[in-house]
């Protein structure tokens, strides 16, 4: 049977409470025994929670956008390069149970929003004001906001 | 040389002033002389863009998800069946000179957002007070706000 | 209503003979009024076909692999920007309505039995005794072989 | 650092000489602490690949066409869900440090030739007269055939 696999996205140009947003989420999803999914490159959220997850003797899939291995974090356990770019983010929302999605970016936002579009449950951090009344005016029951890490995770499991 | 290719992106499930503001645009970038490039699927703004484009005498390009034609708007010269489903959303926005989104739904928004983290210019019609709010505070130069079909034309010549 | 899409794939770094012949089928696909449809690039069995096209007045399409028009052939009429790399070889057999292979390259070969195992009807032109021996021993009802730009061509009236 | 990943290609449909094959290859690359990656199906050498692998303990991703997991081998530890459909083979390719192929099917050798022209070493079993004959002609140094599943697990080695 398959593992529980959880994705966490999040801006490769991170600020330090989103990093560190990060790399808590990535340790505790390790500590659950779920499997961490992220965009594999050494840049930002994805590197924090491959980081954070490793640290607390998880395993990390990275959905590389390149079609190498060049710009891997060296906490990816499972490197899978698409080569299909950007592309790649909707296998990301696809191949994960459940999504965290740490910041404001524009290319978090689209992956949220492709995420909810495709079924999946999403987990939200570090929201701004301006963020979080756009997406609650979508009324979806699939996008969800957290305050915390730790409260971030209790929803998961009761999602899961 | 290539021709100047034209986005116009938008809920498949279009309310009915999406729909027309999206048939107008069609009919008015073909008018340009530029060609219509959409979703290709036989829904919402899509299918009324393609419809409006024909109507003046355009040519027009459907960029379909599936492996095969069945869900493909009857306006759609020249159908690039993908294949990959809503990842090609980012073909869409690669292949486009610059891309109109009509409305505010999940789909349309995730993929202005992708839009503009590429680099191209993006122009949005029938936006909400909130949509608008969200999108403004990314303070991005790439992406604009019309509220009529007219307005919106004029903006893309100067942007091209 | 669509219009008829035939594609023509070949190797980027062609021979003189594989060149001539991509050419001469890109004005014959023209002349029958039919789209051309190849993998974008200014190499090759891509460029040649679109440079025939060009040259008998048609319409020509390129996929391209990469996430710009960089290394697009100056004959491609409408440019669609995959960014999904060697990926995009299946769309470019999901496109065609038929598909011609000039040559005996590993890229080529490869997308012959992708565009077989897809259902679509293979024309193939400058074989070699061991491709076809092998390509022959499928026993599949998509796969035919020309020794000429005409028979080709009689061979897919008789196909589409 | 990552893990050595290898992939396990052949038919969906396979024959039992095939099927038997790709099981003992599965349990020797998880004897030798790889993971096994395959096309992730339920079916042919992709199941059989896995099912070996798991008989052994090690661990397996499953690389899916589709866009859920319903078609997934129910020995897949980590689904990685691409919903690009047969695109997917190029993610399987770029994915995998080494592939052995199993089988003559159109798709497997399609396979086989995209990983040699993406520079990746390819290991053969189930090979007939025609398709060696064919694929010794492209002289390529990342072409190899082996006799049996030891003989190749040994050209593995040699070769990562």
């Amino acid at each position: 049977m398959s593992r529980i696999i959880i994705g966490v996205m999040g801006p490769g140009n991170a600020a330090p409470e989103e990093y560190s947003t990060a790399e808590e989420l990535g340790k505790k999803i390790a500590e659950a025994g779920w499997v961490l999914l992220t965009g594999g490159r050494n840049a930002g959220v994805m590197s924090a929670a491959s980081h954070g997850a490793k640290q607390a003797g998880g395993l990390t899939v990275g959905v590389l956008p390149g079609d190498d291995r060049s710009d891997m974090s060296p906490d990816v356990d499972i490197p899978v390069v698409t080569g299909i770019g950007s592309a790649r983010n909707n296998v990301n929302v696809l191949s994960s149970d459940l999504v965290f999605a740490c910041g404001v970016g524009m290319g978090t936002i689209s992956e949220v929003l492709l995420a909810a579009k495709a079924g999946k449950q999403v987990i939200l951090l570090n929201q701004t004001p301006a963020s979080k009344k756009f997406l609650e005016d979508f009324n979806s029951d699939r996008i969800h906001f957290a305050s915390g890490v730790s409260g971030a995770i209790q929803k998961a499991r009761q999602l899961l």
